[in-house]
């Protein structure tokens, strides 16, 4: 049985057809015979099924085996490694046309090509490459595929040594349930948060706005995130002379953080804006931990996510983004990005996943 | 009892010497009275062992409070927080000349500023600022203190809810046992890595030079940082036409990551050449995991750090130290910043502490 290769395609016959697809679900059929992609051809040279696949643009009849289908550039390795991977796991998976972000599309466990379902969309990447948040967003919400919209988009990121890590990326949902009114109060603008020497009683222990400044001292200290976005809403003031309070607060912030005061002030805001309580996360190296259901601060519950604001054409390098998940799911969290665009947030989600 | 502020400094006479200085470590006795830094007058009057401290600019006679202190700026609130977490765990300490690096000299628990010991050196810092690579350095070094040299080095940092954090820096002295000879041997250059169709037994099992393309596969897979290594020396050749073997590599290696990976080369080379394997650190979203003691690759031991290669001037954000140190912590290594510098690399480890 001779597979050939013509620099896009590997071809069989009536054979490979019925020995690789209907058997082991590589390649796709094609006219009665099988056509791989190089990435396929390149995991049943590795496996030793086929020895050599014969080149039609080579005339001295030499072949092409595992290690010069690699070094051809043919096929990415690092394709070749998450498709080893996946196999490996037990999947059957096929490769997409090369310009969808997709590049795998896997099967549910025990399916193949030959069913409808679909369990993973797989997009491959190199740890030491670069990825922007718009492709992550794509892989995340399927918009260039066409299949199953039940899949989840994963992102496989290959590192030096060809060990594959995969990150499950999802456009979340958040809802929380914290609403409280609070009465309007008056604070100290210091010069890195904002002093309430007399705050209302929900300020601090119902809402969860700021942090006591002792045990059992009454006066709350708020941060300039949280202070602003009291003052913008008309519940704090703090009595600077020929500026509005909320604008006084925000120059103070921007004056060491820069636009970053202004990009997490908007997701304090969002979050805010859902129900949704963000304490400061910088104990977890993130911007915002988040509570969803505050009735006290005596009964907090757990936090749920992990919080980054972004700006929306950020580049994440992988390695940040494996260790921002890595530390998350070491603390029973989310790790959640705030994309600030036009006129809003989007949200993206990443969790480390095991297919 | 009246204690005065000039503006820089709080004073009061015997009296005040005796109750805050001789009792309880606050200021430095002068002329048979005590004069008190600002943050030391600020921590009383929190306290409410003073109500109102005198100022000596303001005849209306309205003296200062504990909130006007603060809001005043004579008192950095980053500094007021790191003193009352200080304190309210039982430590008497003072604040230094505010040129130095230190902020403040902690005395041993127990001791004052009347003895001669020093337990850490403190910096603070705000969460919301950033410190430079060489701020670290000498906080790390204390070269810039007098005081005992067994004293430790501590950043102190505050968040936006005034929690602290204290991470204990220092220049560790690096040393491993790996030196295993190697017979020379030839790869091929494949787009992001190096793979060895027959390595010399050593290479990976006993140098932990890559890793096997499989479990039952001899062939070894090298890293480009690796690779451009083993050639640098002499072991690996790679036949690249019309350009040295090493330089094709590091060629490769630049084409995706930029002068990021002369960097990443660099510690490689330092970490083997003090007989330390480094192997990827992307699954703890490190550089590199270090071990320093490989005989055989089956008996591995624990790796020991995280390492992080920086240019020297780099520029840190404290939530970026929170996030390695916390992470490092959590998978029992320490965090280890490796800074490029002319002729060399400096090493500097970051560390959390609980005083």
């Amino acid at each position: 049985m001779q597979l050939t290769f013509d620099g896009e395609t590997v071809r069989g016959g009536n054979e490979a057809r019925e020995r690789f697809y209907d058997a082991r679900g590589y390649g796709r059929p094609h006219d009665g015979g099988l056509e791989l992609a190089p990435v396929e051809a390149g995991h049943l040279l590795f496996r030793g099924d086929v020895t050599t696949v014969r080149d039609d643009r080579d005339d001295s009849g030499e072949g092409i085996g595992f290690e010069s289908l690699l070094a051809s550039r043919a096929v990415s390795e690092v394709d070749f490694f998450v498709y080893k991977e996946l196999r490996d796991r037990g999947f059957y998976l096929s490769p997409t046309d090369s310009a969808d972000v997709t590049d795998f599309i896997v099967y549910p466990r025990g399916q193949g090509p030959w069913d409808d379902a679909v369990a993973y969309r797989v997009t491959t990447l190199s740890e030491r490459a670069t990825i922007d948040a718009g492709t992550l967003q794509a892989i995340a919400r399927g918009i260039d595929a066409e299949e199953d919209e039940a899949s989840t988009g994963v992102l496989a990121v290959v590192d030096e040594e060809s060990e594959v890590t995969y990150l499950e990326l999802d456009v979340p949902t958040l809802s929380g349930s914290t609403y409280h009114d609070i009465p309007s109060f008056e604070g100290d603008l210091l010069s890195d948060r904002v002093l309430v020497p007399e705050p209302p009683a929900a300020l601090h222990d119902r809402a969860f706005y700021g942090q006591r400044l002792d045990r059992d001292d009454d006066r709350v200290q708020l941060s300039l995130v949280e202070a602003a976005y009291l003052s913008s809403r008309g519940d704090l003031a703090v009595g600077v002379e020929d500026v509005a309070d909320a604008d006084a607060i925000v120059d103070r912030g921007r004056e060491v953080e820069g636009e970053r005061f202004d990009r997490r002030l908007r997701v304090y805001d969002a979050l805010r804006s859902a129900g949704i309580v963000p304490k400061t996360g910088f104990k977890f190296g993130a911007d915002f931990r988040t509570y969803a259901d505050v009735d006290s601060v005596d009964d907090l519950g757990h936090s749920e996510f992990l919080v980054r604001a972004l700006p929306a054409d950020h580049s994440f390098v992988p390695r940040d983004l494996s260790l921002d998940v890595r530390l998350a799911h070491g603390v029973r969290k989310r790790m959640l990005f705030a994309l600030t665009v036009q006129g809003g947030i989007d949200w993206l989600s990443a969790e480390r996943l095991t297919p």
